[in-house]
């Protein structure tokens, strides 16, 4: 089958989340990604959970998030290194790193002198406060919890009344990897039209910020602090969780008085429809605490399976709130093929995320699994970049690049 | 400035906000977006912040999600409001749309029909559960919350042991939005190679489960079942909030022993940093209990903002958790500009959430206001479509199109 990005290669500094996000999405789609790592491997070789064992090879981590590329292990620090990474550069289109601001600069592969390198190269950067930054915040470490933070979005987050909580996947990385892709997409589209690469400057605080959506638009035109509001839906009632009598939930969608009618009388409770406390959804808003722990004592006679059976027979909008176990062994994860089995070396078969871009003609796909530590070094120095087994032989003696581990 | 995406000119069926978030990415980045919306106009015109008053050109929700836009007003049950949507679809790259799965087919618009009128063209769909689907699957309704819930995300989201918490913002429809985009440029990139359009098939539920990341990954190869961990990461402790003596929130992040050392000496709890059950970071995680509630107590000591000036200059890795007055007043969104003033037709100078695409040649952009209802249906017939001005008159007659409400 064909791939939508076939015949771009990025060149890919990128470790743990934010840009490995960037460019697993890059590659799902067809990209050639060769991920660049030191050493001692992208730090998230070292995080579980690990599949028969604990070594580089085994992070269900790292197999996840980098299906489909290429690793090659180099030494930036020296100036061979540098030389084969100014190689690469020259014949890749993306560079893509998610160091702190000054890292790549340091290193000599700052923006400045990627261009020069290659002036159609695309350089995408992912960091917690963007390189265009106030100087207090350029040296900010940007863990994901930092970004969510630091955005607004913990404190919109959690039940009515606080603590404040985290998204519980790691939301301020995965969003700014996703704008990644989308920024180097469009820069591409420009490069047709331009042939010049441009940089792409992804601040994981503007990412998350940006979708805060309707919490900014109250502030700036009321002034309203939006605060945390738990399972339930800001303006209408109920929509929200309940909890059956098997601990599990399901959420009931109640979205007009039509349906607050039905729903009732599926409870038993037809005593509540034309209630003068509830009868209307302003009225269920205004009386929603009195009128949930009603609701929360009919619900909580029926597990949450029956309850969603009952809903789905009475076409009550509803939805489980389905965990871990129950969504990866959903149907629907099954019908979409969001699960998909790799066979994965020194691992052997697994299981992993596959990729949500379902296109007809060049869906993102899982075509490959993730590389051992430096298992394409040979390859990629031989094959794309020309250099002699003799070269390289000599690379590897002199401690600038390494292969698998 | 040139911007990206110029030339691209997007069909836009959207309503409220999976499909708006596509659409105004790629709006902000240059394409020529067309929000055809029926009579009453999109529903989002009718949801608050509204600025000024109440009518459907001044919904602070529907402005920032469609600045950019052009807007007409189309009849699409009349046999004349078909025919200019077939003609728009044939000068048209993109179609986009967010109803549920069936809705374009009986209009005459799925995906088999569009690639009739334009084999070029390339069809986003979102909804919840993709037009591929299991049947019971093909008719739910998608709200954002059934897309939280079903896919996992609420179920690791909230305080620890307590109710699974909805994220604050619509991620389940902003996610979507985001990957549609992603889609939508890929499709655009191999359609360079191919001529051809294809359909881009977005599932909110798939949307959600794809960022799961390392929950994913442990219930599939340990069977662990991850469940919610409130404002705390799951295994570096303390690397979490505290409230400080104004109620206000820190993050204090300790990643490593040496941290631990320097943060017990500014707490003045030496005592804390050899001791038995703290000193390392296994130790802490296994305490983190007694720590935490140790720890609460020293931070209650001094303000939020105390604490942030002291982590700061003692480079201790931290984050305020700010609300949503803190963040849109914050010193780095002012100096990223992600807060713009846009100058909105009837409401006049107003603030909107700026693009988070920082491209040095080709930024994200907010370069027009949102459109008033209808407000571009002559400029588009006329110009556009080539419709005479007897001929628009008469379809205003006729009730098949209309313009500024």
């Amino acid at each position: 089958m064909p791939r939508a990005l076939e015949g771009i290669r990025v060149a890919d500094l990128s470790h743990v989340l934010a840009a490995p996000t960037t460019s697993m999405i890059l590659a799902d789609l067809g990209a050639e990604v060769i991920h660049i790592e030191p050493e001692q491997g992208d730090d998230s070789r070292e995080f579980g959970p690990f599949v028969g064992g604990h070594d580089k090879n085994r992070s269900g981590y790292f197999i996840s998030l980098n299906r489909n590329k290429k690793s090659i292990v180099l030494n930036l620090k020296a100036a061979e290194g540098k030389k084969i990474l100014r190689d690469l550069i020259r014949v890749s289109d993306v560079v893509l790193e998610n160091f702190r601001p000054d890292t790549m600069q340091k290193l000599g592969f700052g923006w400045e002198d990627v261009q020069k390198i290659n002036p159609r190269a695309i350089y995408c950067s992912i960091c917690g406060f963007g390189h265009d930054t106030l100087p207090q915040y350029g040296s900010r470490p940007a863990y994901d919890m930092v970004a969510q933070a630091y955005s607004g979005l913990m404190s919109i987050t959690g039940p009515e009344g606080g603590p404040p909580c985290r998204v519980g996947s790691s939301v301020g990385d995965i969003i700014a990897g996703m704008q990644g892709a989308i920024g180097i997409l469009a820069a591409l589209r420009y490069r047709e039209r331009s042939g010049r690469g441009q940089c792409v400057d992804i601040a994981m605080v503007d990412s998350l910020f940006s979708v805060l959506e309707n919490a900014v638009a109250r502030y700036v035109n009321t002034g309203e602090i939006a605060g945390p509001l738990g399972g339930a839906h800001p303006s209408i009632a109920p929509f929200q969780g309940f909890q059956g009598k098997d601990g599990q939930w399901v959420i009931a969608a109640i979205g007009n008085d039509k349906l607050w009618a039905q729903y009732c009388k599926i409870l038993g409770r037809e005593d509540l429809v034309e209630h003068p406390e509830f009868k209307t959804n302003p009225l269920r808003c205004d009386h929603r605490k009195t009128m949930v722990a009603i609701l929360e004592k009919e619900m909580a006679k029926k597990t949450a399976a029956e309850w969603c059976e009952i809903f789905e027979k009475e076409r009550i909008p509803y939805s489980p709130i389905n965990n871990l176990k129950q969504i990866c062994e959903d149907a629907h994860i099954e019908h979409r093929q969001m699960l998909v089995e790799v066979d994965q070396p020194v691992v052997g078969k697994m299981q992993i995320s596959a990729s949500p871009f379902k296109l007809s003609e060049t869906p993102g796909e899982v075509y490959a699994p993730a590389p051992m530590l430096g298992q394409h070094t040979d390859e990629v120095l031989r094959d794309l970049l020309g250099y002699s087994a003799e070269q390289i032989a000599k690379l590897k003696t002199d401690g600038v690049v390494n292969t698998t581990v």
